[in-house]
């Protein structure tokens, strides 16, 4: 729709909206740096390793930190969805939030700057992106068209323009781009310095990678569709856990209607992992996914899937079926979607009379 | 494929392999400021309206100028099939080219500069985007990875890095955007001042707005399918000349297994189009629109459709069956396709031998 240019709409906060979730081995010294950005919001720390150890967290910052025992304890046999030695661990941070939205991003992400040396406000531009539509079902060439100072162009279908609610919000990285093991060993020094000032919304029917770092989501929108695998100690493999998350929530958006936006905000990635000990997690994975595209490119959800919670089952059981003649990593994995989501409704029993108007009485 | 980022390469100029298409009714100052970027090429002029009228070229620019007798004489009968008093007679340029390249730029723009303030060869970035492959069937959130200094991202898949073959380049525009007469009765003063640094493939299944202001294709490719339809003088409609031409080569792009980038180069758009002219000419089109993308989203076309004017020939017989409910326009405009590609065929008699290796007799 033509918006005048004159309005420049002011970015809520949204502060007791939405949880910021950190998985974490260390102290988060990292957080001084975002304390102008982060401080006024509530953290989720999803410690992973040794629960003996002590987390440091800077003082000032208003969070609850949850290490294994702690998982154990809430999830009871259901904490075996929950990724151990791995950063998939921070999917629990999502369960136990009651925010309706959610951002997570790596201990080793810094505040990057715009082009113009101006510190970017990560969080703000993912609920910009989150709070306006998105635009699944035709490409917009100027790119987002809800942002000021641009719109739709010629030949945009008017019916199209209201765009989609924004389910997901894909932030990018300067500096460490978020490459492979083999594109690691193969070009150690490629580094990002290109900001490209762009947000679009991936299009229906197309899958892309998500990467887990620096992602905003609707937790009420998409939620249960935002599981991280079962990934690091005792499993196969590892840094499949955002690819795995991004495939299932596509397929789900797409089948619900929902967009995802990937482009800005940027953050500064200070390090990148050992491509070593990188390779051996995700050597697997990398002829797996190979198998594992085609299936999230042809999957089909019925029209009987109208929840998220209905669509990720129907989804699990696809996956044991078609995938678990792969690996029985998959018949394992199939196993811990279902059980991810028995553990996400018990820890957020669904809102009846909300999603009732008018409903039946309590006790039905 | 990871690339070593020591490798620049540098850019083919194509000059005996690409001609400049420009559609015109005026003296063509505006080469004066292209002088260093278009002199090496051989431009096609396209005159439109008064053939009578004589069009100045600058000096020392190699060229070939057609008028609406020329197009007559050269196409008999089936000159029908070209506009008149619209720009869309463009297509006439690229039929009687003899090259694998076409760059076709309207004469109100210009060279645009990039952030740094340098100006910008919009022609050797189309060539680049060209040259190298495109990424239709999942999505780079990095954009182009065959980009120095950028790569495909963890989690996409190895067998699809090699990528498809690009047909078409489309690029943007600074200064005045290409909106629909609404948005620019909305908002007369908005101007894209926003310079994204970035090349993208728009993704298979997805349609766009593919406007004919700044595009390159490969004539080899797809220049069947660039047939810019029927507006102008005697139509019922105008400027969805390049919509009409973007979304069948888009199907058929898709179909083909070739690949469609948008994005870098900017032109300098100079002087908007005047709003109520262009409502008079589009109206119909805006809600025609609502009914041609779903057509064009659904449409499949056949296995045996391995040519790009196969596919055309079949796509024309939807567009009649389909559209031809809508409005008897649709009709014309699908005998109209027909008429394309036997003047296409005429002009461009297929290279048998190239075509079949050890080919059959003559006379076969």
């Amino acid at each position: 729709m033509a918006k005048e240019s004159s309005s420049v709409p002011c970015t809520p906060l949204l502060k007791d909206e939405l949880d910021i979730v950190i998985p974490t081995i260390r102290n988060l010294d990292f957080l001084e740096m975002w304390r102008p950005f982060f401080q006024p919001y509530h953290l989720i720390i999803v410690q992973d390793g040794d629960p003996s150890k002590t987390i440091k967290v800077p003082e000032g910052f208003d969070y609850e930190l949850y290490n294994r025992n702690d998982i154990n304890r809430i999830l009871g046999p259901k904490a075996a969805c929950i990724s151990f030695k791995d950063s998939a661990c921070r999917c629990f941070g999502y369960m136990v939030s009651k925010k309706k939205y959610i951002y997570t991003i790596d201990d080793d992400c810094f505040v990057a700057k715009d082009p113009t040396g101006k510190e970017i406000n990560a969080l703000e531009q993912h609920i910009k992106n989150l709070l306006s539509p998105a635009t699944p079902h035709f490409f917009n060439t100027l790119y987002d068209p809800y942002r000021e100072g641009a719109d739709f162009v010629r030949g945009y279908p008017f019916s199209l323009r209201e765009g989609a609610r924004t389910a997901v919000s894909h932030g990018l990285w300067l500096n460490i781009p978020d490459y492979d093991a083999p594109t690691q060993l193969v070009k150690p020094r490629e580094r990002n310095t290109r900001y490209v000032d762009a947000v679009l919304t991936i299009p229906k029917g197309t899958l892309f990678p998500m990467c887990g770092m620096n992602l905003a989501f609707d937790r009420e929108l998409i939620g249960p569709a935002m599981y991280f695998g079962l990934m690091g100690d005792g499993q196969p493999i590892g840094r499949y856990d955002d690819m795995w998350a991004g495939w299932c929530t596509k397929v789900i958006c797409d089948h619900l209607g929902l967009g995802i936006k990937t482009g800005l905000p940027y953050i500064w990635h200070s390090k990148a992992s050992n491509p070593f000990v990188n390779l051996k997690k995700e050597y697997k994975g990398i002829f797996w996914q190979e198998e594992l595209i085609p299936f999230f490119q042809s999957a089909v959800l019925s029209k009987e899937c109208t929840t998220v919670q209905k669509c990720y089952i129907e989804l699990s059981k696809q996956v044991r079926e078609k995938l678990g003649k792969i690996d029985p990593y998959f018949t394992k994995l199939a196993d811990a979607m279902v059980t991810w989501i028995e553990a996400w409704d018990d820890l957020n029993p669904p809102k009846v009379a909300a999603e009732v108007p008018n409903g039946p009485a309590k006790g039905k």
